[in-house]
């Protein structure tokens, strides 16, 4: 299923760019390049992102006691709020490594990553309290900083000299671990009808980590771009909301490691169509660069307005494609797993629900086997502490019914083996407790999870 | 390791009876047979446990919204209290069977368990109150009647027959599904110097479940009968005490499943060993039964003496054991895993840190693989929502240490290698935020494991 294709982002409504990616929106460059974190140097390891302009910036973060260096610094610098769980202010680029986590590393590390800024706010010109960064890897191994210091001017001097779409994709496959492939999208929205007449904005962007857990630990680290005008504050509260209902909503054991990070940054830099016509004409004349200066800067969006809506779909459409292209790509997994709970007496036993259901190894190893046995999804709602009656519980798996009011349902089992081919494994359960629900994404488990993670030294 | 030599039961210094069960009490009968819930004839399925005269008796039961018919009519029969969560009154006997759970069965279920009871008490001579049932196997598939109709009677026959320890050693092995060997033990303690000179209680019991879950659902059944004089209440209180430090402790992925059931029956029939000796005299020379109907009934031990306390640590002493023998015996399981945390803020915290340490699968793959990283048991830790900082955690692995202050400690590869091949595994965490502490135990997750539960039909 391409992440162009996924039913589940779709119904936001917005419109994909084929290919796009952490650059599609106006404003931003990006590259991947090797710098040595990583011993093969076919293998891409720094990622920088910059934008033209300082942005508004927010982040959202593990909430792990064992939280990395990286994270525990950029807590402080998006500390405009005074607020360690709402984390925003200004920033100019995001700097990612793969190959060391930087974690469980004290002080020194934290002096690493600070260090790491000023790299990266020398060789772009910027403060180095605007830079931001994410590191994933191996735990409890200091970080080494000369590759940054060779691999950051080699960075920005890919951005300036590949095309946009391909400095994007360098950018999304520098800061794979096990991902067995990149993951970048994005998306447009018009200002048409809600106050920015002809103007099209885009959000885009790339995300790392595997709904299976590494061999040291899963880290989702995602980085999303926008041009759209939005304050800090607001487009925390949007990116919240979004990593609340995509990436948070991924879950295979684990809900959170210690490097998690999901940054947001937005120029405020989309161009009124006919403002562009106009540039792409002056450029074809030769007079003036296809960014026109004479753009009047846009109104930032009121967070009650229909503009701001509009954001907020295009931000949750790209989080649920990145969050559920990660969920797929488990190293062993054989599918998706979606788990849609309604009916629950509130938000949290929704989710609770879902999640029992969707961290089971009895679940997800029926799963792998094929098994539409309907028992181990109820054990795991039962167990769930969501409040309902059992006889009040229908499940369906792959649609077709298989408990209703608590009671075994006979199903076709030759019907039930044919769905099983499906690449996506739909479980439903409907609580008759309420009206809350939620949806979980997780994967199968297979021979292969243990054999990466045992890592069998026989 | 044998069951008597658990140096984690032996902790609470009552004596081990070699060969012990659940007959070991006075006053207590049992036997296993083929009834023919299972297919195969070599294949024991059917338990019955009687006592010569009404008991005091006490349950806890799975908490899972989906439970099972027997649970819910135990819970009927065991309500002296009122009160659901406190289930406790007067039984006689205890039948169990394998081959079929008895869930998700509706009023029929219900229907079948009473009817099961009516069988027992006919053939006992007891009211159908007094019997108490649980049942394990297959969820959602009513429970066929028949085979009870002719195994109580053969069970009870076998009873009388059979020795005391050949009895209570058929009906621990009629309870198994897939555990790999029968779960029993006995220990006793004595009354001298506190108010009950001269008299040896007897606490014992037989469990079945393991581990590792089973390819339906992990469900976990413990007789346990004792000669002490303990009324209801008071038993049901120091059942609970025991249960919730032993067989609540162990965790694969599931703390609870449909049709989880302990039950503790008390006959007060404990002998003066003066009595018993007098008894036995009498015997050789042909006058009495070696129960001298003489023997003053007991009086029942006060909740607040120092007799009580003895039983609650026998008690306590009796579930360790089975339940460590049932985390110890999972199917594709290599070895044992004790998580003990300490320095907790509070005992939730201690247990929520200890039981998300346990049920991670990363975790249990890494001593699947012999892998003594840490961060995995640190990450596991800090997604617990125990409050520390991460500073403060010192982390040991089979006695290594491994972490100090959060950060790395270097160790010897070899040594922790050689290590491994210990048949249990410990971790310890010391969180540093208050004094609270819990130990929870789990099993390693191997290939075994999946290939059991995934039931793979390629």
């Amino acid at each position: 299923m391409s992440i162009t294709q996924d039913p589940y982002a779709q119904r936001f409504g917005c419109t994909f760019i084929e290919g796009g990616g952490v650059t599609s929106a106006r404003g931003f460059t990006a590259a991947g390049v090797h710098a040595g974190f990583k011993a093969d140097p076919a293998k891409l390891d720094l990622a920088l992102v910059v934008a033209d302009e300082p942005c508004a910036a927010a982040g959202v973060f593990t909430r792990n006691v064992f939280c990395a260096a990286p994270v525990q610094v950029c807590r402080e610098r998006l500390n405009e709020s005074g607020d360690a769980s709402a984390s925003y202010g200004t920033a100019r680029a995001v700097v990612v490594n793969s190959g060391g986590a930087n974690a469980a590393t004290g002080e020194p590390g934290r002096a690493a990553a600070r260090e790491e800024a000023r790299i990266v706010g020398a060789a772009v010109g910027c403060p180095e309290d605007e830079v931001l960064m994410a590191s994933t890897g191996v735990i409890g191994v200091h970080l080494p900083l000369d590759p940054f210091r060779t691999g950051v001017p080699a960075a920005l001097e890919a951005a300036r000299t590949l095309s946009a779409a391909e400095g994007g994709a360098s950018a999304a496959r520098a800061i794979m671990t096990t991902d067995t492939h990149p993951k970048e999208c994005a998306v447009t929205f018009t200002g048409d009808g809600v106050g920015y007449d002809g103007v099209t904005f885009t959000v885009g962007g790339m995300a790392k980590g595997s709904g299976m857990i590494m061999p040291n630990m899963a880290t989702m680290i995602a980085v999303i771009t926008t041009d759209a005008p939005v304050a800090a504050p607001h487009l925390h509260a949007a990116l919240k909301r979004a990593v609340d209902v995509s990436f948070n909503k991924i879950t295979v054991d684990s809900d959170t490691s210690t490097n998690d990070s999901c940054f947001c940054l937005a120029s405020g830099a989309a161009a009124r169509t006919e403002a562009a016509a106009d540039a792409s004409a002056e450029a074809a004349c030769g007079s003036a660069s296809p960014v026109s200066p004479a753009s009047p800067a846009l109104q930032p969006f009121d967070p009650e307005s229909p503009a701001f809506a509009r954001f907020q779909d295009a931000l949750m459409q790209v989080c649920t494609a990145l969050a559920r292209a990660m969920a797929t790509d488990g190293e062993g997994a054989t599918r998706l797993v979606t788990v849609n709970v309604r009916g629950a007496a509130s938000g949290a036993d929704a989710d609770a629900a879902a999640r029992t259901v969707a961290n089971s190894p009895l679940v997800k190893t029926a799963i792998y086997g094929h098994d539409a046995n309907w028992g181990r999804v109820a054990a795991a709602l039962g167990r769930s502490g969501a409040r309902f009656a059992q006889e009040d519980a229908d499940i369906d798996i792959l649609g077709l019914p298989v408990c209703r009011a608590g009671l075994t349902v006979p199903f076709d089992e030759d019907e039930a083996l044919a769905r099983f081919e499906a690449p996506e494994v739909v479980i439903d359960a409907d609580l008759h407790a309420g009206s809350a629900a939620a949806t979980v994404w997780t994967c199968d488990f297979s021979h292969e999870y243990v054999s990466i993670n045992g890592d069998y030294r026989s």
